[in-house]
């Protein structure tokens, strides 16, 4: 497969900082004379050195044992860091293996240790220059840069003392072959152990930890999120957001739903209007969906019965928090009920349940390794019985009244809770009932968009509901008017004009007849930062963005 | 839960064509004058009818059967259609039902039917005026809007004859009460019975078939794809949407791959160029999306291995075929390989067979309704040995050469095949291979993106290739190239500037070191569409998007 066939033996030397010169002058000119000769020598040095390393090339005993992969060497079995599970079934057995160079060490002139790193675990390898083995093959191998990718063959020993840094703290890698599958630039932005850790609270740069080590800041990480994935924890927080998408497909799946994909292009900006990114559509506007919600419940309207979708949402706000993201992943669904709306919130509580349970229980070696950075990722805290807590809004005013909180606005219905609000909520929730996920139901209508039915028994309130993971909104859903006449008056009484353009389809398709019907909408980013108890949305976000963040 | 406790009997009535008046004259004030009058007789004759009414519904002996939902019904056990699988199970039971009123017609002052609807099935329903049910139950519902949604409560008797026009053509549900649950409009803007047979191929309006039932084109179901979406066929097409998004989320978790979300707005525009869209992002420019491609692969170097996604493509092609969107569902995968591309092609053609072995399997009586109207969706013949046919580019070449078609171009490797060489090399196949899927590998270097891993062996083509299904692509993949000195080179080569501001990541990605990998993306809608034997695109998307359509 590969073309070439002769040793690279470090073909790429990037530049490293060389000050760009002025216009040239005198001095200059005289510079770079100097610097001819100076290259003059250099390449004749080189040329030397070349023919002492072929020379040495000719003598030296490895030279198939090592450098730019062979293709005779391509072949045979490849295991993967994953399948050590047990050291001892690997002891004195030859293994294959494709990895990074995570660093390189020389001890001796004979003597080279390597840590390899695969999806951020760690092994160490070790090469001694005995027979076949060269010194030649040592001196090359403590040359490889960081972040080569390599493939190594070796026989698993059990080292003398654990080596702690590793991940397989049990094992080590005599390694008997090594060749570059993929070469790594000398110079790197960051490196990956420095991002091991979690970023500081402060952007500025250069700052160091107790031992000297360099504190990568966030920005920097983002700005080269390529090299901050393959660290340990991101790999593992990857992983939980992967499980996040997989368990709620699998929940909606089995209570038969449909899987829904409704566009995210639009002709006209419904739900919100200023926040909405306009785009150039041909020769007129079209517009970003801020949630699925309008195509779900035409879906509804469709006799679809039970949906969800997983999908991006687009949001204009210029808010630059740590809980704001202007792209995310939504986690819809919308479901017919057949008596009361509570068939459907107990069908999304059993859902988050079942989410969180099961990412506790089937991640429970990522949770582990984010623990390392963020203690809190593995303490979330979920109810005994297995079954959601569920208060009323005003049951959750009480609560924060009772704590001394001044809940006058919230207790006239005109303002939901604040952030603070929330979080303090959170709290006091944990303490009392001992659980990080719990339900607020029956919001006051007036904090509720136009779709939200009314409660029937006090129309003061609504039978919308949201959820909390640690004190912070993960979902936020209703009960919806399903009737066209009220639909239009809640839209008049809120301000929103029933006979705007984009109103159209939807209101049609009530008119058309629509089944009461319930659902929410949930950010995945969300669930993944609060269940970890990430500092930052973020660290929670493949590709992060925000307001002033477009890349990578 | 429902605040109204009086019968409603049919509140609305929409008004029907009424010409628009011009400007007032003697004849307009005469006629005004005339239809005061006419209004004012109108008006006392419904208080007559109202104070008749009354008095009916004071000797209704069924006055509590029927009419809008009572609170007091709102209870009990709703059995859904699905669930009457065997209908002998079911005779003399009484069941309670939601669905939709598909037509209603009276038979005497005594008798009427109606046909039910429930996502496209449809069972009929009998009323009889013998007491507690009355003659007024039986007019009231004859009177019943079609569409709108009722919940019915009755017995499940054999009919004398099988009713052919049912779904369940061997059960009657015999009505002891009706409610309505959510009314439909008197004037709906087509009839979903009418939009069951698949649309005509003109767009010309007023069309009927043999039997003069009016032909609803595909623009008018478009329109009004939320009652288009009721019908049984797109009940169906739909679940099979749902299943392909399904069945490749299986296939490739249980393969261990990391579900990715990969941003759909980016800081430039890449791939492509004059085919992207614009966004409006706050005080600059985003673009949308045209496929995972650059961030699969930057999570390839990130250590991810083995990826995958379902979301969202935007295409801004001004292309108004049958078989291209603006927007469309994208399922993308990316993954290492260890010695060979072959391993990640084998892995996509098992994907391949897999989903649509399971289509067939899972999705049987789905397929069989689609089959009613799109007679092909039945015989999509895969290969009899469960493995995907694997020919080289230029095997196609010549299987269209022997059938005499003019492919100098292509032995000149000067372009891809046109689209309709790729129908005929799929019924050449189809004849000879016996079957509808099949791989072509191999294509020419010059005909695929810059990312394509030229052949080692013959640098003329590439480790690149496209699934095809009934002749027509779903699938384009490769090898793609990891070292960022080819990279750039086969950029330069294509006139591709390296040092765009979009591509600094994704080469940064491939300097800090990637290993080899392949991949491909497949188009949701378009396996759909092939897999059934569907004439357009937009009728195996929900809500399609094309140059001229952004709603509903």
């Amino acid at each position: 497969m590969e073309e070439t066939k002769t040793l690279p033996l470090r073909e790429e030397k990037p530049a490293t900082d060389e000050a760009s010169g002025a216009a040239p002058s005198k001095n200059a000119l005289k510079k770079a004379a100097k610097e001819k000769a100076k290259a003059e020598k250099a390449a004749q040095r080189a040329a030397q050195q070349q023919a002492a390393s072929q020379a040495s090339e000719a003598a030296d005993t490895a030279k198939d044992l090592y450098g730019k992969m062979l293709p005779s060497e391509d072949v045979g079995q490849i295991t993967h860091f994953k399948q050590f599970t047990s050291a001892e079934d690997y002891y004195e057995k030859e293994v294959k293996v494709i990895a990074r160079v995570d660093n390189a060490r020389g001890q001796s002139a004979k003597l080279a240790f390597l840590m390899l790193r695969q999806q951020g675990e760690k092994i160490q390898a070790v090469i001694f220059a005995k027979e076949p083995l060269s010194k030649q093959m040592v001196k090359w191998t403590t040359g490889l840069n960081v972040n080569t990718i390599v493939q190594v063959t070796g026989v698993i020993k059990k080292p003398e003392i654990p080596i702690n840094s590793a991940t397989y703290s049990e094992m080590e890698l005599h390694v008997s072959k090594i060749y570059v599958v993929a070469q790594a630039s000398q110079v790197l932005p960051m490196q990956v152990k420095d991002a091991e850790r979690p970023p500081p609270e402060s952007e500025e740069e250069g700052l160091v930890d107790s031992e000297g080590a360099p504190i990568v800041t966030l920005k920097t990480r983002l700005d080269n999120r390529v090299l901050d994935l393959q660290t340990e924890t991101n790999q593992a927080i990857s992983w939980i957001s992967s499980g996040v998408a997989q368990l709620f497909t699998e929940y909606m799946l089995k209570s038969g739903a449909r899987w829904i994909f409704t566009p995210k292009l639009g002709g006209s900006s419904t739900e919100g209007g200023a926040d909405v990114f306009e785009v150039a559509y041909f020769k007129r506007k079209a517009y970003l969906s801020q949630s699925p919600q309008l195509g779900k419940q035409m879906c509804i309207a469709g006799d679809f019965m039970n949906v969800f979708e997983v999908g991006p949402v687009f949001r204009a706000e210029n808010s630059n928090t740590h809980r704001h993201l202007t792209e995310f992943i939504g986690l819809d669904f919308e479901r017919n009920f057949e008596h009361h709306y509570h068939e459907v919130l107990s069908f999304a509580e059993e859902m988050l349940v079942f989410i969180l349970t099961e990412l506790k229980e089937r991640f429970k070696k990522e949770i582990a390794v984010i623990q390392k950075s963020y203690p809190k990722a593995g303490d979330f805290h979920l109810p005994k019985d297995g079954k959601a807590l569920r208060l009323n809004y005003m049951d959750g005013v009480a609560l924060l009244k009772e704590a001394g909180v001044d809940v006058s606005e919230q207790e006239r219905f005109e303002n939901d809770f604040t952030t603070a609000m929330e979080k303090q909520l959170g709290r006091i929730i944990r303490e009392k009932y001992d659980t990080d996920f719990y339900v607020l139901d029956k919001f006051p209508i007036a904090v509720r968009p136009f779709y939200t039915k009314a409660c029937p028994q006090d129309p003061k309130f609504s039978n919308s509901y949201d959820f909390f993971m640690r004190g912070e909104e993960i979902m936020s859903g209703a009960q919806r008017i399903n009737e066209v006449e009220e639909l239009e008056a809640s839209m008049t009484a809120r301000g929103v004009d029933p006979k705007m353009e984009g109103f159209q389809d939807y209101l049609a398709a009530f008119r058309q007849g629509c089944p009461p019907h319930a659902g929410g909408g949930l950010g995945l980013n969300r669930i993944v930062m609060f269940f970890l108890g990430l500092p930052d949305i973020r660290l929670a976000t493949l590709f992060p963005r925000d307001p002033g963040r477009l890349r990578p």
